[in-house]
Order: structure tokens, then sequence, then C-alpha cells
């Protein structure tokens, strides 16, 4: 079969779409899925403390009345760092030896390729005209994510649309295609603790309260485990992610000393809770004259999870008919955008293997790009084909 | 009594003898020193990796032979810091009120000053011919100290000068005028850990090895106290003064963290046993597979204690007659130069309080430094007519 998703790719992998920079790669997929029949709007978000960026609402609803299937992904990509560093150019979709290589050909652009070659395929054989697809693309995933697939999501569901379920073509596979999907993410929330005493000259250790042994203290009790894990996560788990006390003067016992944390927290708790559970080891401290500040870093990340049942088991049944194993139902990892879309209708993470994505030499085979696109292919078929729930 | 010490103190605060840069401060002590008998030799120390430092060495032998005494000090001042902060330009030696201001008006010029005021009162009374009277006058005590005071020291030792006891000029006083003096002080000792281990993303904790909770098991390992004090000192006490990451990002689990540390030791210590002492405690934490460095930073200064009996008895003797109260023998504090001198003498550091040493609008009352210089010429003549040992 000879699939358009892998030229659709070289197409996306030349447009060097660092976030936010869009660099024409939304083009490239609207002159894409437009002659498929998909009505195309092109969204520029702003503001909330973010740069602008470019996002692609694509939709095409079947002749008959059907299940409403959403892809979602991301064009952008992170930088190459040092260019001279990669055995191919890292924006020239260049293929050796059945790999294709270039930033984005794990981290996804070869996911929204591989979509995207699946309805081309499909919108010649009329399985599309049985239900509705639409596809919410954004050029900022990698980065902020303030004004993509959230505000995408949001603006979608003022025009009326409402979704049965939801892909997102995140690498998803461990070790072969298909062996894992992602069915969840655990939470993520940040915060900063400074701890206060007094400054003064290490000779004279009684006229100075020294923070640092506060700080050591706070590090232990931070790192009293959270849980146990649940059904489908692992155990919250707690790093702290830096001290720094920039006190260059051996002499000098500092004023005060940051502390940086970052929690991954699964379904027993909200960002609200967890903090106050940290909360309460702060305030369990002994601190010796000192003070503690508090500060929490960027937005809370939401835990989410989908039901096991229903659309996902479905999908797992086509997977397990399609690669001759039944996948596992995963939620480690970092958060990605189905955070945000799990507000709206279930949702999992389907896609390639992510080895190489975010480094040097990113890269994909050309037949697992192929083998992706048609396992999308006979999952929205058979998606689209199912009696609405 | 109209004594020579205060006009001289003037002298040498107007010249800005900033470390190291002599700018005539010497020449204005060789002027006043030579008239009095004194044979003044300029010594220029350099090398073994600071600069180069202008010294000078100043001895009066009596007509009888007699004790020797020694006094230190050095006429480098710290930097005056933001010089619109002050009330007074920092090196106008101006007198308002009964109170000269200026760098080094305490720290130490004034105890320079004054010593050479008595020596000037008792060159008329004839008290400075019963025995020796030297000078050790360096002008970097305040930074590096490698070519000051331990050079000029072995230049003497090499000169076959030898001293039966010891007064440094410093700050020694806590509330009033010889309430204290310095019979030894503390080692100290610095050092820097970095705990190294595995870099990786926050959301996968497991292909990582967070450096930081080994970090927190050293800093409450380096708290468990290390004596309780002994006759004469303080226990030793470690401060941990820094601990830095240089890790911005909450999602990334850090590599290495750095950790400072000083430690002021008593006589129950070496520098040498100290640092065994710490890296048996560094052995005994769990690393968890993370491993350790460890670099000393700086030299080893030590610890030393000058015998409370003889000489030292002697000077507080005189002091309680002059002054009504006998004075405390006190080993706190930060290192001084005396540590130096320690090794060929017992040494005490006698002199004004320090409440505005290395401040802005550092000063002194007049009367203190005509008090001081008072002190001295009655405790030199007091010494030289001792019985030799």
């Amino acid at each position: 079969m000879s699939n358009r998703a892998v030229p659709l790719l070289a197409d996306l992998i030349r447009r060097p779409s660092v976030t936010p920079i869009e660099e024409g790669v939304l083009d490239v997929l609207e002159a894409f899925l437009s002659p498929l029949g998909f009505v195309c709007t092109r969204l520029k978000f702003e503001g909330d403390g973010s740069y602008p960026v470019d996002n692609l609402y694509a939709t095409r609803k079947g002749k008959e009345p059907g299940p409403h299937l959403l892809f979602a992904g991301h064009t952008d990509v992170v930088p190459p760092g040092d260019v001279t560093a990669w055995t191919h150019d890292p924006f020239s979709g260049e293929i050796v030896d059945g790999v294709m290589w270039g930033r984005g050909a794990t981290d996804m652009k070869s996911g929204v390729a591989a979509f995207c070659g699946a309805v081309a395929q499909l919108a010649q054989t009329g399985a599309l005209e049985k239900g509705t697809v639409s596809l919410a693309i954004t050029n900022d995933e990698e980065a902020d994510a303030v004004n993509g697939t959230k505000k995408l999501m949001e603006w979608a569901e003022a025009q009326g649309e409402k979704y049965d379920f939801a892909i997102v073509g995140e690498p998803s596979s461990f070790e072969v295609f298909g062996d894992s999907i992602k069915i969840g993410r655990r939470g993520s929330v940040s915060g900063k603790i400074t701890v206060i005493g007094k400054q003064g000259h290490a000779a004279y250790p009684q006229r100075a309260n020294n923070p640092m042994p506060v700080a050591a203290e706070i590090v232990r009790a931070l790192y009293v485990p959270l849980d146990d894990g649940t059904e489908h996560f692992q155990p919250t788990n707690l790093e702290v992610t830096a001290i720094d006390t920039g006190n260059p003067a051996s002499n000098v016992i500092p004023e005060r000393t940051t502390l940086r944390f970052n929690v991954r927290f699964n379904d027993i708790w909200t960002g609200e809770t967890l903090l106050a559970e940290i909360h309460r080891r702060l305030a369990a401290i002994e601190l010796r004259g000192c003070h503690l500040e508090f500060e929490q870093l960027g937005p809370i990340s939401r835990c989410f999870i989908s039901p096991p049942e229903g659309h996902v088991s479905h999908l797992c049944d086509v997977m397990e008919d399609f690669n001759g194993v039944r996948p596992l139902l995963s939620t480690i990892g970092g958060t990605s955008d189905a955070r945000f879309i799990s507000l709206y209708c279930p949702v999992v993470e389907c896609g390639l293997i992510g080895a190489t994505m975010h480094q040097v030499d990113e890269r994909v085979p050309v037949a697992d790009v192929e083998r992706l696109a048609e396992f999308y292919a006979t999952y929205i078929a058979s998606f689209l084909a199912r009696k609405q729930a």
C-alpha cells in the first residue's frame, strides 16, 4: 500500500515549526485535508500571559449520522539543539535506508501525518460517511500550551461540537508499536519553598540562624511517600528539583535558601489536596526560628483517567486484531494535551514508540509511519461503524 | 595627656590603604618610629599564588638586656563600600564631637596608632631601655594574608629574632575597653561536596537518580555535634553555607548538587583530623547509587591557644589595675594573624571594641584611642620591667 502519510510527514518536517513558529506547517495540513471534504478553520489564540499561537480545526461530517471521533495533535517541535551534532539535517525529512530523519519525526508530526494519511485512504472508500471525524491541531504543545489545545477545545465546545471519543497521536508505545496506549496521565504541580533565617558571620553562629538544616528537614519530610499507587496509576512521586542558596562566601551563614519541587500525582489527589498535604508537612517541621515562604510555580496540570470500558476497550480490541497483542493501559509519563480533552470526552494517547523524541537524530522508520496510518484507518472505520452509544 | 596616637591615626586613615594598596601608610609609620630609635625594615613579599604585599618590621633594642615584646598589626583596610552611604568621608579622619570617622578607625589603624603613641611616650622616659620592642606591620590581613604576617614572622625568625610575648592590636573588647582579650582562636576549614546522581525527566523518576535526598542526609550528618567545647573554647561548629543546584526546570531531575560548609574548630581538632571525621560521616551515608566528590576550599586556619599563665596572666593583672576589671580570656570570633604568631611565642589580641568594623560609618571615640595608647604604655613599661622568664 502506498500511503500518503509518508510524503506528508516529509513536508511537515521540512517546515522548522519550533514552538510557536508556524512556518506554514498548518497550511500544508489544510491543503491536504480540504480536498478530502474537511472544513478547515484557522484559529489564532493569544493573551493570558503567553505568546500568540496558530491552531487548526478540521472537521468532516459524513452523510449518515454517526459517532464523532476527535484526533488531537501538535505540529510544533522542540528546538534541534546543536545542529552539527545531527547525522542528517533536522529539517530535511531525508529518508536513508528506510528511516526518515528530522525533528518531529516521532514527536509528533508522524502521528499527525499518519492520521491524515488514514483519512485520505478512507475518503476513497466511503467509510468516512458513517460519522464525523475532526482534527484539533495546535502549534504549541511543547512549551506554554496556553493558547493551544485548551482554547481550541473551548472554541469547539462553543461551536456546539460534541465528541464520543478522542485519540491523541503522541508516541505511546514502549517496545513495539501498539504494545501500550495511555488512558490517563498523572497530574503535575510545582512549587518553591524559601527558608528564611538570619545572615551572619560563620565565626559567630549564635548571632545568625542558618536556614540550611531546616531545608534539609523539609527535603526529608517531602520525600515521605505520598501513596502506594492506584489501580491504573503509579504511586504519586515528588522530586526536589533544586536547592539554591547563592552564597559564595564560606565565612557567611546565608540568610535564606530556596527549594523547588515537582509532584506527579495520581487520581487519589487533586493539585489542591496535594498542596494542602505539603503545607501540612511543612507545618510539622521544627523551624528553629526560621520562617517559610511558599510559592506555587506554574499552573496545576490535572490528573485524568478515561474509563477502560467502552471506547477504550473497543480500541484495544481493534489493536489486538490488528497487532496480535492487546495493548497495556498505561498512565505513565509527563502531562500531555490529553488533559485538556479529557474534560470533554474519553481520550487515549495511541501512537508510535517515542525512543528518539526530543533527542539529537530524532527519526522514525518509514514502515512504522505506514503501519500507524494503516492502524488509524482500520480503527476509524471500525469506530464509525459502531452503533452510537 | 596629649597623646600623639590621635594625629597619627588621622594620618593613617587619610591613606586609603585598601588591601593590598599601601598608599604611603607604611611611610607614615616609618617616619613616626625612626626618630624614636626604631630600626625600620621594609619588606615586600610576593608569590605563592597571591599579590605582592608591603610590610614593615621595626625594632628597638634598649640599653639593658631584657624581655622582647612584639606588637603585630595591619594597616590595610576593607573597601569602604558605597561611599555615599557614609556620614563622613571614609578617608578623611575627620573628628566630630570627639569621634574620629573613617575606614580603619577600629580595624585596626587605631590599634597601630595607639601602640606607636605609647612607645613615643615611653621613649621620653627611658622605660624602653629595659628590653626590646618590635612591631610587625603588614598591609594584608583583610584578604589573602599570604604575603603578610606569616612571611614577616618567617623572615624575623631567619634574622634570629626571638620574642617572649606578642600583642596583636585587633579589636578584642566586648562592651567596654579591656573587658576581654583573646588568648586563642578556633581553626577554620571549608569544603565543597558534590553529590552526583543521574539527570532525567521528573515524570520518569525510575530512569533518573535525584541527588537531592542524599544532599539532605549529608546536611543532617554534618550537623551532628562534633564536641562539647573545651576549657577555653566553644564547641566546634559546622555550618552548611550553601547548597546550589542551578536547575531552573521544574520538570528535570538534576544530575548534581553542591554543598559548601565551613567549620570553626577548637583545640580538640586539627584541620586534618576534622576533615577525616567529615569523610567518616560521608562514608556512613546511604548514597542510593549517587557518588560524591569532595574538595577542600582554601587553606586550613589552625587553632591555637596561648597558656593563660605567665605573660597572659601578667597582662590581665596590668589591665585589672588600669581598668578596675579583670579581662575575660576569650577565644571566640574568626581567625586573625595571631595564628601565625602563635607558632613563635604566646600571643594575645588586646584592643578596642570592634562594633563598627567593616561597616559603613566605621568610627572610634578619640578618648578610646587615647585610653588604649595609655594602657599600651602602662603595659609595655610593666612588661619590660619584669624579670626575664
